[in-house]
């Protein structure tokens, strides 16, 4: 041992810092995609550092003191607002769920192109705001007006089919009617706080009822156009296929559409035999309420309601139990959890092709083993 | 030779019928995609079996005496027309160039997606029909129409990405701007013979000046709609990127652009050193007219004029001559072609992405030996 050479002192192991994020499952690690494990749901509005991360490009560097935000287009008066300024308008405080418009892609066969979801691209937070129709007002809207294409910070090539030209920002465009609704705000707290470098600082749009594309974050640019906007993120991402005379016609993803996620039991789950469980999840409805959800644990063939926990919060998902007493043998069995929504829309058994890989909502089931 | 068996008699070799396009070149059997050999090019109109032929889906078996053109959607009266009674209405006869979308995609780095045309998806032949417009006055459009979707009886699925959902017309909208011009015709005569199968019978659009995706064959239906069409057939496919705002808006493929063809000398030819040579071509200008094609021989430092052959004829091609006398000496060189529309639109040197894989009309190039 006498003839090893002498080692110098090791330096001190560096340890990464630790993630914000530090409960999330990560999906794409550049740009940022971040899921909920649903399994760990328990209250109705998702602290800011388990609130699923959705990104397109790199996160933006943004700083408060230079960050503006710019209306033009067909508008009276094209206005830019500073930080302090949009912070000092009159402002509403609301809960809105966003999911991802991909959110249980993973669970499409055959597997699909996109991000591989599985349930959690889905939170409920309380966002605070400017309505966008105050600032919209601000400005005068032409009376020939259609809709306001919404443009982020955030921007990058594709270089993945299908491919978008060159550099291009985030955008998405809001038709006026949903624009001037009062839940859509230019939103600048979550949870009470600014917003995280993640999820749009300095401001962001928060869009209640819609699927989460059309909130766009790194809010930098609001144009009001008397065309229909055909941006890549609301042509080749982001829409669906609509039959009109019988011939598909594509329009962009929009409004969420009823859901139940199942939270617990997890997939395969092990779970007593003989004794009460409680089945526990979530369900949303776009623009509508959550009427019901059933639950069914034969395979479809009948349904149970569950119990709707807490009051309805409009554009807040509702949570829901339902207490389960599995046979006293040991064996396999599906939980099914389906959601109506007030219009008596209720869950797809299976996924519809002309949705592509947006709007996911066939019934949700869960395998368990009873021993 | 004794021991051998006695052999039956042959029967006679069965020969396959012939090609009813023999001076074609293949480039997919199912759908039939078939371009003209660009080098054997000699009159302003392409005979019928020579015209290219493009087919997304197999060609439908429709009979004259069964067909039926109906015209519906935002009308004053929906209408249906028989094949005789189209062919009692006042009737039009005019020259068309047609240009497939894709012409010229071969030639595009790196290889592109969609059917690797050369020089010859493009043709020009006289069409009589009746023109669009006057079945639009018959029917009577409303005061809000946009445009007309034109839809043909030729259907199928799509498989390759970019996928369409589930098994679909081949369907095109016009603006009624265009829709409304007198040459935009419901054409039941290629150059004074019935439509034969391939090239849309009974009866076809014929949009001169747009791209060849416009002219619908076997077409059977028009709706006319007051809101715009986003069927697959100019959204994922034959649509490409325009700037507004500096953001990228996709638009469906509409008018040709300006371009100019040489059909000799072929790629590689051999060409007698010191001798007058007759580089021979065809350009073309969508809605306007061809102003001027110039050849290069020095890789685009200089250009010359070419001549432009016979009188100038609205929407279709012209043919051009250039004498070129190459050096004595032996060696590589190479021919360039340009043409210039009225409004002084010249080709590109290199294709804009944004075009994607549509509007090849970048400046064509010949290499030659001379020995």
């Amino acid at each position: 041992m006498e003839n090893m050479p002498a080692q110098a002192a090791a330096p001190p192991p560096t340890s990464p810092a630790p993630s914000p994020f530090p409960g999330l499952i990560t999906r794409e690690q550049e740009p940022l995609n971040l899921e909920l494990p649903f399994p760990t749901l328990t209250e109705p509005v998702v602290p800011t550092n388990r609130f699923f991360v959705r990104s397109h490009f790199p996160i933006p560097a943004l700083a408060a003191d230079t960050w503006q935000l710019h209306i033009e287009g067909a508008v009276h008066e094209a206005l830019t607002l500073s930080y302090d300024e949009l912070r000092q308008l009159p402002a509403t405080t609301l809960q809105a769920t966003l999911e991802c418009a991909g959110n249980g892609r993973a669970r499409l066969t055959p597997k699909s192109k996109g991000l591989l979801w599985e349930q959690g691209a889905v939170g409920n937070a309380e966002w605070t705001g400017v309505p966008l129709a105050s600032l919209l007002a601000r400005a005068g809207v032409a009376p020939d007006a259609l809709e306001v294409i919404c443009e982020g910070a955030d921007q990058g090539s594709v270089n993945d089919e299908p491919r978008a030209p060159g550099v291009i920002s985030f955008a998405r465009s809001l038709p006026l009617a949903k624009a001037n609704q009062p839940e859509v705000l230019v939103a600048y707290l979550m949870n009470g706080q600014p917003l995280p470098p993640e999820h749009g600082f300095p401001a962001r749009l928060v869009v209640p009822g819609w699927y989460g594309m059309a909130s766009v974050k790194w809010l930098t640019k609001l144009t009001v156009s008397t065309a229909p906007y055909a941006g890549y993120w609301q042509t080749l991402e982001y829409a669906y296929w609509q039959r009109s005379h019988g011939q598909p016609t594509l329009v962009p993803v929009a409004e969420m559409q009823v859901k139940a996620e199942i939270a617990r039991p997890a997939l395969h789950e092990a779970v007593p035999a003989g004794q009460p469980y409680r089945v526990f999840g979530a369900a949303w409805a776009g623009e509508s309420d959550v009427a019901s959800v059933e639950i069914s644990t034969d395979y479809g063939q009948t349904w149970q309601p569950a119990h709707l926990l807490g009051e309805a919060v409009p554009f807040a998902w509702r949570l829901w139990e339902y207490s389960w007493t599995p046979p006293a043998a040991p064996g396999r069995h599906t939980i099914q959890a389906r959601a109506t929504d007030r219009a008596g829309r209720c869950q797809p058994t299976t996924h519809d092709p002309d949705r592509r890989n947006y709007m996911i909502t066939k019934i949700a089931s869960v395998e368990v083993f009873v021993s």
